[in-house]
């Protein structure tokens, strides 16, 4: 027809970015799958890179295609696919680790040194119309669950890594820091997990309205001038917390949340940091010690986390639909991180491209 | 006879110690046992309190009876102590419990906020002739242990309770900072768990050569030129550690070392926080996240350490009698603090009172 | 006046009743409190020491007040109580531990081997007017918890501590054999806990229709010509459980349950034995052993069950009322006993006694 | 030359064994090995074959190269291996799971459904000149490992497994049932891990004194005609074991040990079942149950086993040598089986083939 056959969104370089035809991918293992990209969401890391080619060691070298939030369909499959066929609508785990090293063979395939991650340099990501996984790490929605939902499953799923890290039990009391799109998803999450308070805290009043309204039992704006430890006495002195948070999360990356972070946890309580900020900060570590903290960090997501995040959602203990505050065309990719990099709404779809 | 019924070393103020002598104490409890203290170590906090009057929120408001490294003798049991008789040699764990808090009631006593903990203000400490406790916070030396080395159980319990944090493994691989008697004795249970690699790290030549010959496999001596990500590097480089330590325990409290142990962890490793030194220190935030390290603080020491102390060194899987340095009467029991202070040999015994 | 003071229904001897007016009890420690005792329910241990006298190695040698699901008021508090004052509806959980033996420290308290439970040998329970308990075993009921419910906090209890035995996690498919009262609680907290598939197994239709509508999502009824092996089957391929379910509970103690259990749990699974029967079974061992599974018991309950079934209960992640299927006098007590011991409903309360 | 290029002992039906000269296997993957095997050791899962052509659901369809406990060297690497070169010489772990199911993404590949395990029908075992492998399948030798032990690696890392699986931590007491190879090398393994009491039992005397020269520290011979509640009795009084052990392991298979072994173990313990007998057997389910035991199988071994198992021998953490009890040639390899048969010595090893 002479139309782009796998029209893809490219990042030359930092700030340059363009839309290319590339070749169909090939299937490269029997048990490979190739996926028609439907939808697309965007979040801050995407931003990064595009703003600064680089984050930490991972550096843009080469044009690389953007993108690891997404859904879509089934179009082909390897001959030795048992679990999924072509017509399936799925969502697609963007990072696919070597299964051969320690890390993977201990179940903790996140913390693999050979991780083929998605819109990672050197790796292409998923903003093209066509993309190939291994069957395993695409997850069929269940008919209850949107491709735009289905787009969620990723950030979902960085939450559900979270709440599973700071191992959130029925009855537990959760203090989250920073009520952006991953944070407002450890709330849901900690919630699904049973935890009967879940504080949402934030700088931005409207984001806290937010909070309470999509899955917050309770919110706190901390006061610029209060130091982290009277910040953490009046977080649990509003909240009816006792000794302490049994967990607390920080989404925020910010120095100072983290440090109150650690004063709102219990004695033995668990903290979790989830953003990444600067990397390196003031940190009150005797406190850590005499509390005897346990304190965690979470990257990305592994076993089990993209299945229990579809179940979740397809059993109605949370919902994403809510986080979804804009949408625009394939074409206008670039609109879509400029939408993010702005702060504006909570999270942006890419759709298509279309045929 | 007129002489000192319960001779007992008083801290009155800071700088300022005095001998007094106290009624002997009263068993409160049907459970409680009178105990004979014979020798007493000291340590760190102990000198703080004598310097300082305080650790923390810990002030000492009256005088305070000092010490709580102490072995003695049982001289009475009220009348349902089944476990222990007079006569019997006994190590004395120092902190009581409340038993009745949630803290105790999981298995956690040691952050119970009701402890009453020897010779941290308001409770008085061991270093008397007499001392009242719980049968349950005794226990029974064996025949080849001796009231020296049972006065060593305290540290050593420190250090158990350090490798039961970092949930140390057989085969691991541990690297400890710090070679005073709480680093020394984290790698002497480190071994005895079945760590295969044990690498001391210090500043002082003259400590790290202790450590090779009691219980390293290996040492380190960073430079201070270097930062802390070359000199993580080089310590892995030269143990061999490949892509990192499992296990990394701080017992220097220094602000360099605690940023060299997390880069020295492993992907997934473990970090404990044992050593107290300033509150606040700038952290690697950043590498714990992208790390997903599991950092916890480690705070005295709780249910079964004590008796593993006593099983470790009575079954020859350690030794404790290498780091005794010195010992002074406890008419000269000031003269034990000055050694401490001045960083004169591991540790010092104070033995007595004589009758 | 002349009316009793502390009216208690007390087990002379097997299948041998009475009602005895009996001191009002002591505080004896100061943090005791005096509970008037409201609502007590029966369950089948009440009816196995009332027709038998005995339970194992637990044998009624002298008269022995029954009951032990109990519900009531605060009247009186000793000096050292701070969180509880006289008014306030409670929950009594009936078995105090001795604090002091290392089950107890190590936070297993419900293994102690000094446990005085209520109305277990030779210990009074608690269908009597008054009762006294130290205060961290009486719950305060929230407002949105009648003292009906309070008394179903125990069996409530019982299912926490089975489902945590077994480690439910968000996302499990979990399997109950026996729809009384604690299976049924059982499907309740599994659900609460975030299993997405709760079967409930019972050969009783009318119990599997009660069950499906209190919080099975879906239910099986063996046959009894069925083996285990072909009826587990039947279980996965009904409902869709792949190659097994992740976890399995049996409530019900009949040998052909729990080897079926055995037989429907997946490689690694987990299955928790929650019901008494014989006291031995044949035990299919070899298929426990080639699919590594990991089998518990479930003994009462312990740190933070009650807690925690308050919590579920008051948030609204469960519901217990639905289980109260009758409720006579306290004068009329044998009459639940007979009740329960026909199988009449699902749980009797007795009202009372009243002043 | 003329001389057999892959000379391979197998079994064409039950009781029929050959030597046939295979075609030399091909490297399948870049990451995959070729091994020229030196020695193997027989076990009674490969006897049980040879006798009666199945173990439970693996039955014998076609001729299969026997054994699957070697060591060789490395003769070709595909070009993806980094880790192994020609002429290392390495043990070999035989069962090489799918890596792509749940099982193995969750860190438990010997639960893999695909597992593909030397010498279980319909895959070759080890017996023969040459055998491929994965790298990470291949675990090099230490310069003071012999490749002698190296075939032992197999039998060690199923204690190396069992003990794991049993949480064995130090300061426990540990009764082993069975004094076979497994029972013994778990008894060493416990003993590396920790435990300070190993007890092992077993009906044959002079078993229980190799055990007690080997690695246990106490012996019990059950009488047959005590009941399993009475032997129980007897360990605990004999070794001095208070409530009971921590850990219980059955390496018999034979239903009074394991009916013993449930009454051994303390209130909360553990006992891993490791031997397979009679699939199905008379269980004590309600002293589990009241006793709140946790009851593990072990199947095979998994992640970190194998090499956890070299570093052991390596570190002299354990020894292994003791237990080879005799060698035969290749072309007598029948021999090796019938001695296994016949109970005589602890492990036979087979040399070669010879080039």
């Amino acid at each position: 027809m002479g139309g782009p056959q796998n029209l893809s969104f490219v990042l030359a370089k930092p700030l340059d970015v363009k839309f290319e035809d590339r070749p169909i991918p090939e299937l490269k293992d029997s048990r490979d799958v190739l996926v028609r990209v439907r939808v697309t969401g965007i979040c801050g890391s995407d931003v990064h890179y595009w703003q600064h080619g680089r984050i930490g060691d991972f550096i843009l070298k080469a044009p690389m295609v953007l993108g690891h939030e997404s859904a879509g369909e089934i179009v082909k499959v390897g001959s030795a696919v048992t679990d999924l066929q072509p017509g399936d609508r799925v969502c697609m785990e963007p990072g696919v680790p070597c299964r051969h090293c320690p890390e993977c063979k201990f179940g903790k395939y996140n913390l693999c040194h050979d991780m083929r991650f998605a819109a990672t340099p050197p790796y292409d990501g998923t903003l093209a119309k066509y993309y190939v996984l291994p069957q395993d790490f695409c997850y069929k929605l269940p008919e209850n669950v949107s491709l735009e939902e289905g787009a969620l499953m990723e950030p979902l799923s960085v939450g559900v890594h979270v709440v599973k890290q700071a191992q959130v039990k029925p009855g537990d009391s959760v203090v989250v820091f920073g009520a952006g799109p991953v944070g407002l998803l450890c709330c849901a999450v900690a919630k699904a997990f049973g935890a009967t308070k879940v504080v949402s805290v934030d700088i931005v009043p409207s984001r806290l309205e937010f909070a309470k309204k999509y899955a917050a039992t309770g919110t706190f704006q901390p006061t610029r001038e209060g130091t982290p430890v009277a910040n953490a006495a009046q977080i649990i002195k509003e909240n009816g917390l006792g000794v302490g948070a049994d967990v607390v999360i920080d989404a925020s990356g910010a120095e100072p949340s983290i440090q109150t972070c650690i004063h709102v946890a219990r004695n033995g309580g668990t903290f979790v940091q989830a953003g990444m900020g600067r990397p390196e900060i003031t940190f009150p570590i005797t406190a850590l010690c005499v509390k005897e903290l346990t304190v965690k960090g979470s990257f990305r997501y592994g076993a089990g986390d993209y299945k229990l995040a579809v179940e979740l959602l397809a059993n109605g203990r949370l919902s994403v639909k809510e986080l979804i505050t804009g949408e625009v065309k394939f074409e206008d990719a670039e609109k879509a991180f400029e939408e993010v990099k702005n702060g504006k709404g909570i999270k942006t779809l890419i759709r298509g491209p279309e045929d």
